[in-house]
């Protein structure tokens, strides 16, 4: 899995730099000191992509006291290799898209973790549609139950209680998958070779769309939730931080620029108040074309 | 303490607009739905304030489980009542305030808490002398140990460990403080008093320093660290959206805006590369002038 997560770092940066037409990504090397080490590779100011990585890493060696109180007791010996990326769009209309699969061994005990979902400024219903669709196909390759699962996981786990709302509009997440090794992997790389097709096409369609001042604010103002959500609540970060991960590998995942007012609100009726309406869970598969946002 | 707190909210507005002298604070009132509520000020766009808050509440009930899962078991019986304020600047050379002082009691227990403590973008030696002696002289009015003690439990506190830096240059920071309710509230007092002497000259020494492009860019880079501190470390912050606390008046302490960079680095022997090295625990009471990164 390790030279696996390796290789599709280097194929997703090569396929996210043609997307882009611009910019390549840049990388860093670095060693982890209690074992092993990754791979940060990093993008910005680009055609399509304001600010954006993709991270691999293959690291092991002994729980200390700090990972062990947030893991609960058990064996101290761990590995863990994944590939990880988040992609902030500069165009308002371009989604920020998010991937992490990941597998990972304590002790005896193994198993994948992983999950790619959007975070679009103002969802668009068929983009929204698409996006799951793909996860769907891919899913549905591998075990009927998984979309429904994963997508019911990707939707509690990206939201913040403190809004009310979700991080975007979802796809898939799942954690502590076991069982057969090798079928796991199969499906865990059907889902890496997802990420291109479900998100590429989106960025595409919306990479030239017009904007202004007001849209450029309105993103500010949402990528302060993504930053919100980040900080606060996702697992993956407090764990990096806590157990003295690479700090800028952890934090690649913000935004180039948040925005914060007190008591915000769109005017009523406005593209920005229908745009939040739209983040709670959904059926997105099913998603009235009526409501569509971005026209 | 709750009459005092409120007064102290209507004063501190009052004298922060009055040293803005463009845009005065608009109040909010709201309530709490399991008892008691606050008044929450706000500024934006001001001449000297780019965005910023002053807070008061007063709140009672009963914790939830959530709320003990947090403070430990004992009396879910709580009161808390306090004023708090942050605000954060135009100018790059005008640093973030931040103050907080509260009364607390839980059952038959009461203690106090509190402090205030200055985030510039490049600290100033006679800044930080200026600032540090004011909260000395209050200290010393009241115990000859407080201030040691308070600046630093401050350093301690306002560090990120992930960066291997403090927020700010600190100030005075303390929490459970009990004793003789009278004596302890006439410091508390004191305190408020004394953060406007101790912030007010120097915004006023700064607010028309030049500033261009590159200072804007150091300041929105230096916020983003400071949100990383209020949302991953902030007990306050993880507190009040751990148990359902108002979250625009939580989250008011977050700047307008903050920018991350992956990897970003001061030119070597830069204003900047001077400013991020002073971010370390320091005395600077005894601080060498030479040192001084605003000229």
């Amino acid at each position: 899995m390790q030279a696996y997560f390796r290789a599709l770092q280097s194929r997703l940066c090569e396929e996210l730099a043609t997307l882009d037409g611009k910019r390549k990504f840049r990388l860093d090397a670095w060693d982890r000191p209690g074992g092993g080490g990754g791979h940060t590779a990093t993008i910005a100011d680009g055609a399509v992509f304001e600010k954006g990585g993709v991270n691999w890493s293959a690291v092991w060696g002994e729980f200390d006291d700090a990972a062990l109180a947030r893991l609960g007791p058990g064996d101290r010996r761990f590995f863990a290799t994944g590939c990880s990326l988040v992609l902030h769009a500069r165009n308002p209309f371009v989604p920020t898209v998010h991937a992490n699969f990941r597998y990972l061994e304590r002790g005896e005990d193994s198993w994948f973790g992983g999950g790619c979902d959007l975070t679009p400024t103002y969802p668009d219903l068929d983009d929204a549609r698409h996006f799951h669709e793909a996860w769907k196909r891919a899913c549905d390759r591998h075990d009927p139950s998984y979309y429904e699962r994963f997508k019911r996981w990707c939707d509690e786990y990206f939201y913040l209680p403190h809004r009310g709302e979700t991080r975007g509009i979802g796809g898939i997440f799942f954690d502590d998958l076991r069982g057969d090794r090798d079928r796991l992997a199969a499906f865990v790389k059907e889902c890496a070779d997802t990420i291109v097709p479900a998100y590429a096409p989106i960025a595409q369609r919306h990479r030239d769309d017009p904007f202004g001042e007001k849209e450029s604010r309105f993103q500010a103002l949402r990528r302060g939730r993504y930053v919100e959500f980040n900080l606060l609540y996702d697992r993956g970060t407090a764990f990096g931080l806590a157990t003295h991960g690479r700090a800028e590998s952890i934090l690649m995942s913000l935004p180039p620029l948040a925005r914060w007012e007190y008591g915000w609100q769109p005017e009523p009726g406005s593209r920005e108040a229908r745009a939040l309406a739209l983040f709670q869970p959904r059926d997105w598969l099913r998603a009235d074309v009526a409501g569509r946002t971005s026209s």
